[in-house]
């Protein structure tokens, strides 16, 4: 491409509605535009990284021998209704009706569509392994759109799906994939985690993670360096490498705790010590309310409280404020177990501590001191999420804590959708049996964004080789010296010669303007042709800082024959 | 591909809810399910072949140098309310809220956002000429789906958008884009003629059609293969080839025609002749009332109408039931113009009429040997379709009528939304100048269901190599002889290392289904692997009938090169 004839443009400034360094670099660089809450455009420069994605994960789908397809992203409702699905999406969901009063929504995951293509061709067993996957716009209605192209509402996603006959058979599919996955990831230079995970709305029987690991991560990642142990926090296991204290009991006292809310503000202003503090929350869940007694500085973990009380994460929700002052009767921000009329859930580790703080169910007070025997709870267990104190729970050997931005995942399914919607197929002795499906998704435009997030410097992007829209960059000099034009586009021609994407930044800027865009966007090579050309040189530059030098123009090929060996 | 371990299936029986052989033959060969109304999935093999036209389209507008981005489709409502589309749209367009009660819909088109776009590198008048697209999904919430890929409400649409300086750019811009995409049906192998039509909902300067021919068409093409006028119904101007009738008048005379509701009655019950018969049309005009006069036998042009009323065509609608019998006094089918007090506008065709038959504006009563002296009237003008009877508008000659499908349309905008937008530039004399625009559309699974009308035969589609999934398929007659497979999978091999996509029937199925299977997809080329390769021969057949032969299995070259060489 030649950039003087080009749509191509950047900002020198920082985007103000973009908080991740991805996010501002993207559209510094003129590859996505914002149109909305949660909604971008992908210019051109931007759509040559997001096909190359694509390019890269089609290739590894067709090798596993997976097949292309595409639904529609205007579905009816009822597909979700009859698969039990509309409730558990709720708002998440974008639904819409159409002049008739029917009811659409815009799908957010296709399991219920596949199910009903893959039922077109499975009859018997015959007629498995199937591998079906597609790229397209999928649509969430998020409560917070953000981080750019991490958090969107409108989203290219690739989704596989596998049907097979038996759990041996969806063992081998899922790990073909798997390892695909793997490939993919690899390929694109990503750094990422496999983390094991909450099968959360799509149930099932296993999921993993592909994990991108990056400070602006929304999911915590729990590793161990010694027994490889990785799991995403929802669902990491608490195992206590503790023993009771030993204290002795004290009798608890009601103290006068006036201005605080927070725990914070008993630590500040008293002086508490938050290992000798128990938060209670209050948790409304399907219109009765629980209290939850865990340790101050720790997080109420909500995956693992629905599993203790059988019901889903979205049964359970944070009382209302009125919610609370009416089981306390007391202002939010002291509530406490004792003469707390409603049943209490605690916490293992709580169970360990002597002479502790609580709130007391009066506004402004608190009690100290007190212990288990001063009330009553109705269940205990693990509620909390691992904290980087704890042990692994696996090994017992010390944790490693990482943020993540979730990039891909896979789903063992089993026979979840192909029971409840009737995906069966006749066995070798003619009994009916359902299909054992997984599911499997990257999100294509989230992966640029990790990927911007793990390299890039103060001038701009990094970008891998193979995701690069241009992977050389042809900085002419002077539109004036006819040598270096010419140069320049012997140069130009002969990448264009090998299919290798180029750019010639021709354009009628100063040097200064185009290396720093050039920079920018975050081309892999840079070769800056100029007043050397009278030498028979050019200047040499990789973007990520490996080589800077003056090279022969005839070693233009070696250049050439590096980028295609890879 | 492999057949015997791929997803594929047919269907021999008719699909109930397809009216069209492309909608039946689609679906009956796999390429396309329905989800919804006016909603496909497009499975593995009809996938194939939109991305081969999809990779046509691409070609062609790289070539002229236009750059490909993707526009998100959930659009905040205000995009389309702010460019004065909302109400031109109305119920066409899906709209929704997210879980905030925004307004947001589903881009229809995007002349909007691609002005946006345009705004970040046009400054002055050295920014252009710019072009851009996008193949991506576009919504419109037709009143009623139809026609299998014809008339759906999500539909892959390649939209591109011209930006210029002035007029003289604009028309280079868009003679560029007219030949690209003439190159393009010429590519995919479409019967098409060009059109004139209405600019319609997107406003401007020109708008042609490229239509596909076919009975099925929704469209009229007028064409004179004298002057190579050629024209949509819609904007084909009347021009009369005839005086006004020399016939004495006669005075009117009220009869009683019981029992008849339409012209149709009247033929056959009375023995009148259409061409002494006018029809008065009542048509409602944002609330007031029209009588529009027309020859019996001949069509009301609504757009027609609207540039003589002066408003749009959203405007004009027939007055219902109730309105014709409040403004007639009579039930409906009895209108005419006596006694009428509503404005009347007479079609030019009837002011050269004599004694003609018209309603009485009296349940049951007609009036003939009407005359102009008769009534009075407001406006006169060509309000009704050109009809087969006509001659060439332009010269005189006899005009042909065909049926079409609008696969791709071109629009001179000129500067209609880059006024009412703000899209200006600095000219040399640092003067603001709007910029001019064109748009351009093609229907990607239009064509496809474009090509299939236009080829086909009893046996099923007949696709042109240049879009086919697979441009050969190998059938294998025997899975048991040795022989058979390994000169099938050596064939097999050949394309595969030429990269021509193949396809090798190894199902274990009898010949007669398999070679079934192959002509209800259209695959251009067949070889069959049968007993013959005792005696190094194959079977060649074409799919449109050309060719037929054993063939030496060492000429399988001149195949690929055959193949190669288009």
């Amino acid at each position: 491409m030649r950039l003087s004839n080009s749509y191509f443009f950047t900002k020198r400034e920082d985007s103000k509605e973009e908080e991740t360094v991805s996010g501002n670099l993207l559209v510094r660089s003129g590859m996505i535009k914002k149109a909305g809450s949660g909604i971008y455009y992908f210019l051109p420069l931007g759509l040559k990284v997001i096909r190359n994605i694509e390019q890269i994960v089609r290739e590894e789908m067709n090798n596993i021998g997976s097949e292309e397809l595409v639904m529609p992203s205007l579905l009816p409702e009822d597909v979700y209704v009859n698969s039990g699905r509309r409730d558990v999406f709720g708002n998440d969901m974008f639904s819409l009706k159409d002049r008739n009063e029917r009811s659409y929504v815009l799908g957010p995951t296709h399991e219920e569509m596949f199910l009903e293509v893959a039922k077109e061709v499975i009859k018997s067993y015959k007629d498995m392994p199937i591998s079906l996957y597609q790229i397209a716009n999928k649509y969430r209605d998020e409560p917070r759109p953000r981080f750019g192209l991490i958090r969107v509402r409108e989203f290219i996603m690739k989704d596989a799906y596998t049907f097979d006959k038996d759990l041996e058979g969806l063992d081998k599919s899922y790990q073909l994939m798997f390892d695909a996955y793997k490939k993919i990831f690899d390929r694109i230079g990503v750094n990422y985690r496999i983390v094991r995970a909450s099968t959360g709305a799509m149930g099932g029987l296993l999921s993993e993670e592909f994990q991108a690991v990056t400070e602006i991560g929304e999911d915590t990642l729990v590793l161990c360096d010694k027994c490889k142990y990785s799991s995403n926090i929802e669902i990491s296991e608490v195992k206590l490498n503790k023993k009771a204290e030993e204290e002795e009991l004290k009798t608890k006292e009601l103290i006068h705790t006036p201005n605080v809310g927070t725990i914070d503000d008993l630590v500040s202003n008293y002086h508490f010590d938050t290992d000798k503090m128990v938060k209670t929350l209050i948790v409304n869940v399907k219109g009765k309310l629980y209290a939850c007694m865990i340790k101050s500085n720790r997080e109420l973990n909500i995956l693992k409280l629905s599993k203790l009380l059988d019901c889903t994460e979205n049964d359970i929700e944070l009382a209302t404020e009125e919610e609370v002052e009416k089981a306390t009767h007391a202002k939010v921000g002291f509530a406490g177990p004792i003469g707390l009329d409603i049943p209490i859930i605690i916490d293992q580790e709580v169970t360990l501590m002597k002479n502790f703080l609580t709130g007391a169910n009066k506004t402004d007070y608190h009690y100290v001191n007190v212990n288990l025997e001063d009330f009553k709870y109705s269940l205990e267990g693990d509620i909390r999420n691992i904290a980087e104190d704890d042990i692994c729970p696996v090994c017992g050997a010390k944790l490693e804590f990482k943020r993540g931005i979730e990039v891909g995942n896979t789903f063992k399914l089993g026979d979840k959708y192909s029971k409840s919607l009737g995906l069966s197929y006749s066995d070798a002795d003619n009994n009916l049996v359902p299909v054992q499906m997984g599911s499997y998704g990257i999100g294509i435009a989230r992966v640029l964004a990790a990927v911007v997030e793990q390299n890039h410097d103060e001038s701009g992007m990094i970008l891998p080789l193979s995701i690069a829209p241009y992977k050389v960059a042809i900085v002419l000099i002077s539109n004036n010296d006819q040598d270096q034009v010419k140069v320049a586009n012997e140069i130009y021609q002969q990448f264009k010669d090998e299919f290798i994407e180029v750019l010639l930044d021709d354009r009628d800027e100063r040097p200064g303007v185009k290396f720093k865009d050039m920079d920018l966007i975050g081309i892999p090579i840079r070769i800056t042709v100029g007043k050397k050309v009278a030498d028979g040189k050019v200047e040499l530059k990789y973007r990520d800082g490996s080589r800077a030098e003056d090279i022969n123009i005839a070693d233009i090929k070696d250049i050439i024959r590096g980028i295609k060996g890879l």
